[in-house]
Formats: C-alpha cells, sequence, structure tokens
C-alpha cells in the first residue's frame, strides 16, 4: 500500500488529493510542523525531514508537483494525465512545473518571514517583494482563465491540482482578497471536487498546519 | 524551426542544452540579463518578461525544468527520458521538479539579494538563510551521487541535464568550492558532454549573464 508523509494544508497536500483523484489506497502519516523541529525522528524516514515524502513499493518521491503525474501516470490511464501525443503536453507539463517552482516556493518565503521564523528574523521587505512576485503570477493565471475553465486539454488534470495547492496556500497566507474573479472562480470548481473535499476529511479539518 | 529566448548562463541554459543533446534544429534569441529592463519589447512576445520562452509550432513554454522533459518526449524515443515502465521513473520525476524547485530557486534568492537589487535593498541575512538551505540540498546530491554516475536509470538523462544547470548556477554564485568531491566530479561529467560544450558555444562564451 502507497504510504504518505503529510503535514496538514501543506504541499504534501498535493499527493494526498492526487491519491483521492485516483481512488488509490495509502496509508497516511500525519506530522506536526515542521516535522524536523517537533518530530525528530522522521528524519530516520527521510533524510531531508521535508514532506512529503512517498513510498510506493521501491519508489520513494519527495516533490509534491512531481507525485501526482508519477501517480496518474503510473496508475492510469486516466483523463488527469495529458499524453505526450496531445496538443496541451507541453503547456500541461509547463503548469505542473510553474505550480511549485513559481507559484509556491515564493509565498513559501512569505511564510518564512512573516510567521515562522522568530520576531527578531523577520523581514518585511523580502516577504513583500515576493508576495508581489507572486500575485505578478497570479496575474498571469487569471489571463490564462479568461478563456477556460481548467488549465489544460478542455479538462481538469493534475496540473489544475498542482495549481490549486498553491491557491489553497494563498488563502492560508491570507492573499484570497487578491483574488481575481477568474481565480475566486477557479478556486470554487477547485474545492468543489469531491476528491478535494475526501483529502481535506482524510487530514481532519481540525487545525491548520502553519 | 523552434525557437528559444535566452540569456546567457540563465535558467534557460537548461532548454538550450536540451536542444543540442536531442540535435534537434533551432533558432535562438539572445537577450541581456534581465529582459524586463533591458528589452522591454521582449514583454511583447512574452508578458511574463521571463526566460526560458520556447516556441515550437503552436506550443509555448516557459518553465526551464518542463522543456527538456518536452523535447526528449515529443522528440525522442531517446534515452535521456525515463520512461513510465522503467523502476526509476518516479525518481526521474522527482529530480526534474527538485532541480528547479528546491536546488535553482533558493539560488535565484541569493542573486538577488546579493547582486541584482540596488545595494539598499540588499538583505545579508536572507541571502545566507538560502545558501545555507541550497547546501543543505547539495548534501542530499552528495549522498546519492556516492553510488552512482547519474542520478537516475544507469545512464545520463534530462534529470542530470537539469540538475547541472543548478550547478552551473551555483559557480556563478561562486559556491563551487562549497561542492563535495562527488558533486565536484559529476561536474566535471556533465560539463564535458559535447552537447554541453555546443550549447555554450552557441551562447558565445564572451559573457556571463549576471
Amino acid at each position: 500500500m502507497i504510504e504518505l508523509y503529510h503535514c496538514v494544508d501543506a504541499r504534501s497536500f498535493r499527493a494526498l488529493w492526487a491519491l483521492e483523484e485516483m481512488g488509490l489506497a495509502y496509508r497516511l502519516h500525519l506530522l506536526p510542523f515542521p516535522p524536523r523541529l517537533f518530530q525528530p525522528d522522521y528524519l530516520e524516514v527521510n533524510p531531508l525531514g521535508t514532506i512529503p515524502l512517498m513510498i510506493d513499493g521501491a519508489v520513494r518521491m519527495t516533490e509534491s508537483a512531481a507525485i501526482p503525474q508519477y501517480l496518474a501516470t503510473r496508475y492510469g490511464p486516466t483523463a488527469l494525465v495529458v499524453r505526450p501525443d496531445e496538443a496541451d503536453y507541453g503547456l500541461w507539463l509547463d503548469w505542473l512545473h510553474r505550480s511549485e517552482a513559481t507559484l509556491t516556493f515564493p509565498q513559501t518565503i512569505v511564510l518564512r518571514y512573516t510567521r515562522l521564523e522568530p520576531k527578531e528574523r523577520r523581514v518585511a521587505q523580502v516577504a513583500d517583494d515576493y508576495t508581489q512576485w507572486f500575485l505578478s503570477r497570479l496575474r498571469h493565471l487569471t489571463r490564462t482563465l479568461a478563456d477556460r475553465e481548467w488549465l489544460c486539454a478542455g479538462r481538469f488534470t493534475m496540473a489544475d491540482l498542482c495549481v490549486g495547492y498553491a491557491l489553497l496556500l494563498a488563502r492560508t497566507l491570507d492573499l484570497e482578497h487578491k483574488f481575481s474573479p477568474e481565480i475566486a472562480a477557479y478556486w470554487e470548481r477547485l474545492s468543489a471536487r469531491p476528491a478535494f473535499l475526501a483529502a481535506q476529511a482524510a487530514q481532519g479539518s481540525a487545525g491548520r498546519g502553519f
């Protein structure tokens, strides 16, 4: 059975949601955030101390935007994948990467320098720089959504799931009021999916990770 | 013909190197860095102002670690891809994503707050935080290379190319002296590849991008 190490509403939510979209059986290990500090024996399982960690037999993965592509390709065929012979294949890969490198990483800098670091190490300028950077990338998402419901191939795919997590994180950072109407409507579509709701239920709706 | 918008030694080097590995014909558009400031008409081609931009017929891509996977999958079959039926497929996707989200993005923060920002906006603490963060991820790469020449599937693949660019950037940031012997030897293997040398020649060895 697939094992997933996860913290509530952290990046690993992508893997949890993807498992639910695929209807795969899994065992969930819920950790306090950040596990490096609050569950140090996790370092024996994953020396990086990061989440997610997904173990599928001999396969171990730690990159949250790679795991959905892996699961959907390995356990498909499924319409959650855009196949190499489809016109939107390149666009799909682009959005999978953009969801993390461009839409999530800047937010983790904001999170770090506004909440996670002790007060004397917080840096308002840098948090503001990367908030602006993130918002400029959100405008690109708004332009993309002007003529479509989902990002690629005319259907919900793992790219939407991966970008959806970046929006979930933005809500955690109280940036939801910056969402354009297009993005707000997209978020409504994403968060109404049965697999999203099942993933939320699986992690318990009790508390926030951060 | 494939078109590539590129700045010397910037992330878009991944796409340039990948085109050379694949032996594909392309037209190179060399821009000053950052193009947003020094070539503002580039915004008409790419409203994001970022590089790379790769145009392949109707396909437009801007994520540097997605383009090598696209090119190798679309224009294969090639051993530069790890196929879904291979044991290392998940590991391959993981390294493709890690090369950018985990090994490159932290360095761009260091670059920004040590070189690109005007002096009064430089933030030594943040540059140091993300240098340390990057070095901790390099240690993971060192552990991985302890028992292998290439990251996945016993051969050079696009994952090595993508991680190789993160090492090129680290050299630009004068972090090469932090390379372990394993990483130094890996860099020697990477930078001796004929396609790497052809990509260096194509961009001109005249100047650095940053």
